[in-house]
């Protein structure tokens, strides 16, 4: 934050007159009314405000926050305890069926359960690993015996219990996992087997200390035939420690969410009865017959993890909570602090004035605002899908490909933004006491747990190119030729930058003109939306010849395209956030608040655009005056008009002082400079 | 890394000819032959290469080595008690005089430290605080009394010390800070005084619990006149605590770096002797009147500062030190790790021969590659100054800006460079175990101590603005507006995009012709150098106004051009980056090893120029085609030749198994994976 303006040398540049690419901001086009904070921050909370409310008021208590003065041992045990507290509050049983005590509220369930993060991280992924995985697993993949049997004691956490899924071998390729289990009809049991090192269950929470049961996901294998993968009920531990055949290992210490104790198991001729078999979606008899409701066997093994989608759902709402906390300590700090002189040489200016500064900051928050109301509507999707409100195959398939793209772009982005935030506060942002450094540690598993982003990237693209293909579906070759044979045309075109020259001639001379065809939110949908048909239908063309190639060929052709692919499919969530941003101003009744609201939105697009400047001129969707002129716009123009608001914006995400608790962000920092300020006036 | 061959979706794409824009990897591109790993090795350690091997060879002792059970008092502790084992074993006095014990050896002395990070970043930097910050400050703004009377017990450790500089309310801002030491001539004593909550010292390691003294940065007054900022020796603590005078706080628990006591330090009335002032650089008479060798105030303070640029040019290293460990146990866990079936439906993919891994690790390897060779031009250049064999101002001026432009690269990249491996590595990554996550931690820190990136990056940005307008000195107007003039038409070019058409014309149809034109050495430096001398003179243009502004306004004008100046200084520290790999090539005298590391400075030169496209679309320095080809190149050349030498390349670094202590980077993996098919092979 260096201002320049001390250096005599750089104003001995000559004088003559260069072109004044940067108009100075127009007078008067901030906006000095300020928004509705309120309402604002009711349309954030969504649909189940009433559930965020009920938890949030809950998280104020000192007991659920996270402390950073315990061992190890203590973080998990403290942490085990809260999960009691959770329980004795009414917190965590909302998505369970009526009947065993629960409010069948699927949506409600996740929305509450996300606000845990401003408490600790390590709490709400502990909770979320016994009533959203191992609750849940019994819940989607179990049938009413299984509901009986085993709900009533995990709910009550009587029975702590570990999803064991993930194998040290194989993560986000749930499908190539070594555990087997193996129908024995003379014992009507299954046998869990563990066969090599690799196939050892891992990274599970509960699994190192707290879990007495687990939901073993296993290969089963029944009249000599594997049927794929399959969960089952294993008690694991009673007092004494590990049952006989079970063993495990601690896997200590990680990166954060230490307050969780992830661990390792393995099983040796463990045997459980035929019923714990988890039979919704396959099951076998009695005699070893093996029957499923669902013939295919990718589309079984698919409908059963799709069934766990609410991993994902909430990880996407829990980093927009931390992203929401970040920025508003961050803010909060910048909007106080004071570094450099500038041109009043008696006051240093405010941080947050900085040009530097609003561009590190309020992109971000951009970004946030278009995260909280795009993970609103995968929420709703969520809740659909689950009540059984809107439950086909093609509902159960949008929501994994909103939940796969969201979740891929707001835990990197809550990274990115935790990390910008600690570095905009300085050597106070690496103290722990405010809370950024833990947070962002705490949260960088997210990118890589419930599904590896780049993974889940690249289902969204399979998608994409399938929707893609299906257009084609029925087309005879020459409809199909046609179609192509545009695209190509227009590449000839994008190639000889014949368009560019057309907006050049369009716009010359004025900047205000160039941004002018870009800004409004028409322009905006359509370059995001172009640019991700257009990359895919580039993709499916480059992979056209697969069809016909060797298998090895075939793979080789797949992954030279796969860097691309996973652009596309980040593409395709962006824009899904743009529109869900876009949407919500429409929602907005005060009209200042909208106003600022739109420049937000508007900030998020461009900025969007801006990223990917370089694809839009090579296509020739954008003149290189255009693209300037985006550039210019946002730092002359959305910057300084939304640096008056941006406190009021971080005052809507309605965080309470027992929420944030970082002393920088706590009006300290303005005592100081007041301090300071009251100090040099009397001398 | 999910395979997309499975999906059957991606199959029915209509057969239609696409344009093939990816060409299949040239057959035979890639050499088989190995590099000379030995040889590389060699030139990577440099000229201090004997100090390294040294530092290595104690580093392996785990005497040194972090360790995660410990509460935050054990591992201050054992840091401290680290630091006197590393005096013992000879590693840390090489930069002090011959004549008090030292080898008067400064890039030695830089050298060995930095690898001090393999062991434990904390102790790197407890080391630093005493021997780097405290002492060093003590011998080049101290004199020759100041060596003799403090340096002994400095080195010995017996007073171990703060540098205490860094206020709450000030950091990279020293010129500002507010403690004050007044000149008393009746009793011939400073009165070191905090006058308010801001200007207290924090942040400062050794100043929870072991500092016995410190190094105080206040403004100088003496006769009712303030001198500006001057250094004052200063002791703190006894066996009882805290001297008279003298308060303090603990900074408590830290994002990383938990090994050092950072803490705060306030003084009421603390007298200390006149000849407590390290008067190198300014000096107060027994009567009190001030004296200086260099008359403009200015000039003196960062002649003072200067002094301490070893600071950056260390955390410069270290960086890189860091980037290296952390791709070592990212490129060998994913040289051994396999995961989802391509090809060969019996044997899943190792992770590195997927194009997006090597897209995520192949050019953070370039880049650190770049860094470690431009970090040992930094050190020469550091060397040169210290050791008075290239002393003049312009030598330092040329150091300090160095300094601030690499240390804000090289810091940034290696978080992003542990970032991205630890996510590489999936959940084994997150473990503890397993390094990257610690080692991020305790970096984060680096981007924002030893002067904020933001703000050096400013510094390099007035340096750059301070060169051009050289320039331009003593030229008449004329000659000054033909030169400007030039600029302008040359804009005026790159808008109407008539130089990208010529260049479509030139290249149509050949993506190899088009690339052909780009990858050569020299072309990458005219793009690097063209685009910093570009921004440079653009943003002098757009400032010149402010020479003849009121105050307000000039700073409005610096203020919309922030965000492009620390750009234009980006641009400018990255292509100083890829000219010292350049220059290291011509030291290889293996020809595959050349042709290799040539590789990998193409892939650096042309990730650079591809991150910043749209700038050299927008300014026709490339054509469309061009741009696309550049991409092209990178995923279908670059990429796969690189991949085999990937291993060596890492192995080059030459660290030994306690350096790295990572199991996943252990050869684990491989057994796991070796148990695994075997078990396969046997059904």
């Amino acid at each position: 934050m260096t201002r320049l303006d001390e250096n005599p040398t750089t104003r001995t540049v000559p004088p003559v007159s260069p072109p004044a690419r940067r108009a100075a901001a127009a007078p008067g086009a901030a906006t000095s009314e300020r928004i509705d904070v309120a309402a604002l921050g009711e349309q954030l909370l969504g649909r189940w405000a009433e559930a965020r409310k009920h938890s949030r008021e809950l998280l104020r208590d000192d007991a659920f926050h996270r402390r950073s003065d315990l061992t190890l041992d203590e973080q998990r045990e403290r942490v085990f305890g809260q999960l009691q507290h959770l329980l004795d509050r009414d917190a965590v049983l909302r998505a369970f069926p009526k009947r065993l005590g629960g409010l069948d509220d699927h949506g409600g369930n996740i929305a509450a359960f996300e606000e845990i993060v401003t408490a600790d991280p390590s709490l709400q992924i502990k909770a979320g690993v016994q009533w959203g995985l191992f609750g849940s697993a019994v819940l989607h993949l179990g049938t009413e015996y299984h509901h009986d049997t085993f709900l009533p004691a995990i709910m009550s956490l009587e029975v702590p219990g570990a999803f064991a899924m993930t194998e040290t071998g194989h993560g986000s390729d749930v499908a190539s996992i070594g555990t087997t289990a193996t129908y024995d009809p003379a014992t009507e049991e299954f046998v869990i087997q563990t066969p090599f090192r690799a196939a050892w269950k891992d990274y599970l929470g509960n699994a190192a200390v707290h879990g007495r049961a687990a939901v073993v996901f296993a290969q089963l294998v029944t009249d000599g035939q594997g049927q794929g993968v399959h969960a089952f009920y294993v008690p694991i531990r009673d007092d004494q420690g590990f049952l006989p055949g079970v063993g495990g290992e601690d896997d200590g210490l990680k990166g954060g969410l230490n307050g969780i104790d992830n661990g390792r198991l393995h099983f040796d001729g463990v045997r459980v009865p035929r019923t714990n078999l988890l039979n919704r979606y396959g099951d076998v008899a009695p005699d070893g017959t093996y029957s499923s409701p669902i013939a295919s066997k990718g589309r079984r093994f698919f409908t059963m993890i799709g069934t766990l989608v609410q991993g994902r759902v909430s990880l996407d709402g829990a980093a927009v909570v931390a992203s929401k906390l970040a920025l508003k300590i961050a803010i909060t700090y910048g909007s106080e602090r004071r570094q450099f002189t500038a041109a009043d040489p008696g006051r240093e200016e405010v941080v947050l004035d900085y040009q530097r500064h609003q561009r590190r900051l309020l992109p971000r928050l951009a970004t946030t605002y278009a995260m909280s109301f795009a993970h609103e509507k995968l929420l709703a999707a969520f809740d659909g899908v689950f009540s059984g409100e809107h439950d086909t195959d093609a509902d159960r398939q949008d929501l994994e490909t909103l939940a796969a793209g969201l979740k891929s772009l707001s835990t990197w982005n809550a990274l990115d933004i935790l990390q910008e935030s600690r570095e905009a506060c300085g050597g106070a942002g690496f103290l722990a006491e405010n809370r950024l450094t833990q947070l962002r540690a705490d949260l960088d598993v997210y990118a890589t747990f419930e599904g590896d982003n780049t993974v889940l990237l690249q289902l969204v693209a399979k998608r994409l190119l399938g929707d893609y293909a299906k257009k084609f579906r029925g087309a005879d070759a020459k409809t199909v030729a046609g179609i192509v044979a545009g695209q190509v045309g227009q590449a000839a075109t994008d190639r000889s930058g014949l368009r560019r020259l057309a907006q050049n001639v369009t716009d010359r001379g004025s900047t205000g003109r160039a941004v002018g065809h870009v800004r409004d939110e028409e322009s905006q949908r359509a370059l995001l939306t172009g640019r991700v048909e257009t990359m895919v239908a580039g993709i499916a063309a480059r992979l056209r010849p697969a069809a016909k190639a060797s298998p090895v060929e075939a793979a080789r052709l797949f992954d030279s395209n796969q860097n691309e692919l996973i652009e596309a499919a980040r593409a395709h969530a962006e824009l899904l956030q743009w529109e869900a941003f876009t949407d919500a101003l429409s929602e907005v009744q005060d009209p200042v608040t909208r106003t600022v609201l739109t420049w937000l939105r508007d900030l998020f697009g461009l900025s969007l655009i801006e990223k990917q400047l370089a694809w839009y001129l090579i296509h020739g969707r954008l003149s290189a005056q255009r693209a300037t002129a985006i550039t210019d716009y946002i730092d002359d123009r959305l910057l300084p008009r939304l640096r008056p608001h941006a406190l009021d914006l971080v005052e809507a995400f309605g965080f309470a002082p027992e929420h944030v608790r970082a002393p920088i962000a706590s009006g300290a920092e303005q005592a100081r400079q007041d301090e300071a300020a009251a100090h040099a006036a009397r001398r």
